[in-house]
């Protein structure tokens, strides 16, 4: 995508004309369409556009949102342009499993992902090395009953000073009070280590092994105030059978997580989700 | 399979010799063993064996578990014996939907699934055109609150009369009654259209539509009084994304749904499958 | 997709502005884009645009054509215009095994696939029963080395006076000419039972279990002179296991086969698949 | 299976009485049987047994060949025995792609993998940090057509010293000689970058995409001197289409072959994997 200059996310009620309005205002100014994903979801009328588009040199922002005033006017749109010459900007939150964070690190590295980490962020010391081999910045925030509201309000500095636009929960084992995950709405991924709705909350592998479920998942969704309910984004499944023990789950789970929280990820910096109430549009390709 | 006379089942509290004294007694028999299988649950200390066995024209089922005797007195062994010569009876269950028996009587005419459909019963009519095309009986029994009793009992009539040793709900939309789940437990395979523990009950792809969730799934489960929440036999998912209906969901699901309840039926049939507790195990290959 | 009218399928050299003008004329006869996909191929600069739009009662076929002709002549397109109220007309041919026949006619029953099966051809007498019991016109032409030629000009014939637009090879086992093949080449597709391009030709499970494979597939892929060297269209793979025979393969192969060809012909009949020289774009959703 | 002891793996004709005189013979020890598996191939008669065990501590492995040699005798057994309790060492080898050692280093430290890598040999500088961050012995074998032979014998020789018991080639880029394969057949397992039999040798993914194929894959495979001809041990694939280049083939890639050498390097050292001619037997679980 090294030929893409922005990327445009519209959503409006639908009618007739919007893609004709918002392509020719493109056009007037020689932008070529790269890439252009849309959706129409017929329960609630909502259209969805996703456009990534390469622009004369000379073009900014500014003017693309310009550009695109009357067609927004008129269809009363919601329009979200990404520059992609800026490098998204992440913090990474973890606990003690660092597997998921070690996949997004290397994807990172490999240009997988295109992004930069502003921050390493954790409520233990672990991750304190593999953050000093990377040269990212470490900021331990251990957590408990008294603290959390100020370790909060200090990792909301973070997130501002740092300019970081998402939050990743890559298995940080610490829920965030309601106005945080209210606050930063739609900034922070998550990956939870099953198939939900199924097995919310805590050890999901064990509650997965009493059940005796014949596959374990999953999920990268965004935080909500309610525990494990917000957005899917990104899911998978992978067979078990009876002779695994809920150990084995986890370590089989290892892998699963770490790819679907590197897709969710993706997905989401490289603006292919969007919102539709509780649910997500996610335009993979 | 067809090299194969006898399916044992036996299982008992793990300690060693087990094993030894099985097949030793089987030796003594000239039986060669064409497939064995064997889990020790560490955490409850019980030991599961499955053995297929090819034995000598003149030994019969009697003769083999007198073999066996002194093995399941010394090990306080619960067996199971299973005579291949015969092939196991089922009645399928249906309601209007009938993806799921079709596909069950098109495994059995190719001869992958062995099994002999006594009756196909139904609270509807629709099914009684195919049942009299492929020549099975069919027994419209309605159900209605006044009369669920009742026909529970013609079913349990239609199962002694018939020596059928399985009944599959292949989509049978109707809740049995509790006394009917726990006299027949073991006996009776359902499909779940969802991923359990996902979505119980009713309409499972509407709400699995509402929550947004990125893979669908279906569940062969024995049936207990605790609705959708009998032993998981076999479960598969597949991915759907934000631009399918709930419709769609249904439509992607009969597919899953097939495949998953002739694959739970066929490793009940051929003894594959050995109940732990509220879980199962499963003796796939 | 009741809500919609036609399909427009535009393939070009790439440059700016071909959305704008498509959909600027699109919008000034009031249709609305009810699903829209694109793909621009960065090697070759082709360009490949699938429209699925809802018109106003009052338009027609050669409107939209007329309406489209500025557009169609600035970009050199190639346009394609496909009614959605005419059910589009298949003729199946099939040999011995029918899973893959019958699962197409039970989708199209369900209407999950849009057609009508205009004429079954087979090689053998098997499949007449289902043909009449659907009442599908039954043609037998068996084929050998004299009569081949003559046995495809009377297909051929077929094709025309059944005005069918697309033929499935549902486990066909005869090789089409290559005269044939060309003549109507992306109007053929066929399921060939294994991964392409790994076993082409015969017997392709029975090679599977001979290299010691352990996943199986299928692919349903346009016919072309060159024996299963067509575009792909679709494929899906399997787990398989040492423990499994060629005749295993064979079972298991059955369901993969007969869903990936139903998706094959889905997304063909759709107007989902464009093609891109030797390979195909396939727009999913 | 830290409960476990030594693996027995046994390859013979097929007759009665062999599982027989093994668990008796196990059982007059007081070997408490962990797990076990068995294979008859009715296609060679051959039988193949795998089984873990538990012993009394006093109890070496010399003192369990020598309780099995009546029945190694009687039924003329291939016997291998593992001994558990000596981690199994490993030799690494990889050019400049290093996402499939990674996946194996870190799959060893959180102790999925239970192995110790001896060294990691290469032919470029590239590992070598990663080599000493993590302990590991490093050699850097640069290798040109002048010095292969050379390289090969220091291979050996290091083979020899370090007691390896295993050479993984992590996407180790060099063809190794038909002597080197032969010498060490069973010895070497290899990652190829494409669902074998297809695209075998140079750029496997480029291929894929010229061919137009909808999944990659990957292969674990041990080495032979027929290049990408050894028998399988593990494979897997993914869904692609047809927005991905060749290099989004080779990042999707990534994550398979990632997955499938660990998986390929794992039943090998569990003693899980028997060859059956040029196919295998790979006792899952």
């Amino acid at each position: 995508m090294s030929d893409t200059s922005y990327i445009l996310r519209i959503a409006c009620e639908d009618r007739p004309g919007i893609v004709a309005a918002v392509t020719s205002a493109l056009a007037s100014r020689n932008a070529n369409i790269v890439e252009s994903n849309q959706f129409w979801d017929r329960q609630t009328n909502q259209f969805f556009l996703r456009i990534a588009i390469s622009t004369p040199a000379d073009i900014d922002k500014s003017q693309i949102e310009l550009t695109l005033g009357p067609a927004v006017d008129r269809f009363n749109m919601k329009l979200k342009v990404q520059d992609l010459s800026r490098r998204p900007r992440i913090i990474i939150m973890v606990s003690k499993f660092d597997h998921a964070m070690l996949h997004l690190l290397y994807q990172i590295k490999v240009g997988w992902l295109d992004a930069e980490v502003a921050a390493i962020v954790s409520n233990h010391e672990d991750a304190r090395k593999i953050a000093n081999q990377e040269g990212i910045p470490f900021h331990y925030m251990p957590v408990n009953r008294e603290n959390k509201a100020e370790q909060e309000a200090a990792l909301a500095d973070l997130v501002k000073e740092s300019n970081a636009e998402l939050i990743v929960l890559a298995r940080y084992m610490q829920v965030l009070t309601n106005e945080f995950s209210t606050r930063f709405f739609g900034m922070i991924v998550n990956i939870h280590h099953s198939f939900l709705p199924s097995f919310k909350g805590a050890k999901p592998y064990h509650q997965a092994y009493e059940r005796g479920v014949k596959l374990i998942g999953a999920t990268a969704h965004y935080v909500t105030p309610d525990l494990d309910e917000g957005p899917i984004i990104e899911q998978e499944t992978e067979r078990v059978n009876h002779s695994m023990s809920a150990e084995d789950f986890v370590a089989t789970g290892r892998d699963i997580e770490a790819r679907v929280l590197a897709r969710g990820v993706k997905y989401h910096l490289e603006g292919r989700v969007m919102l539709n109430n509780h649910r997500t549009v996610v335009f993979t390709s």
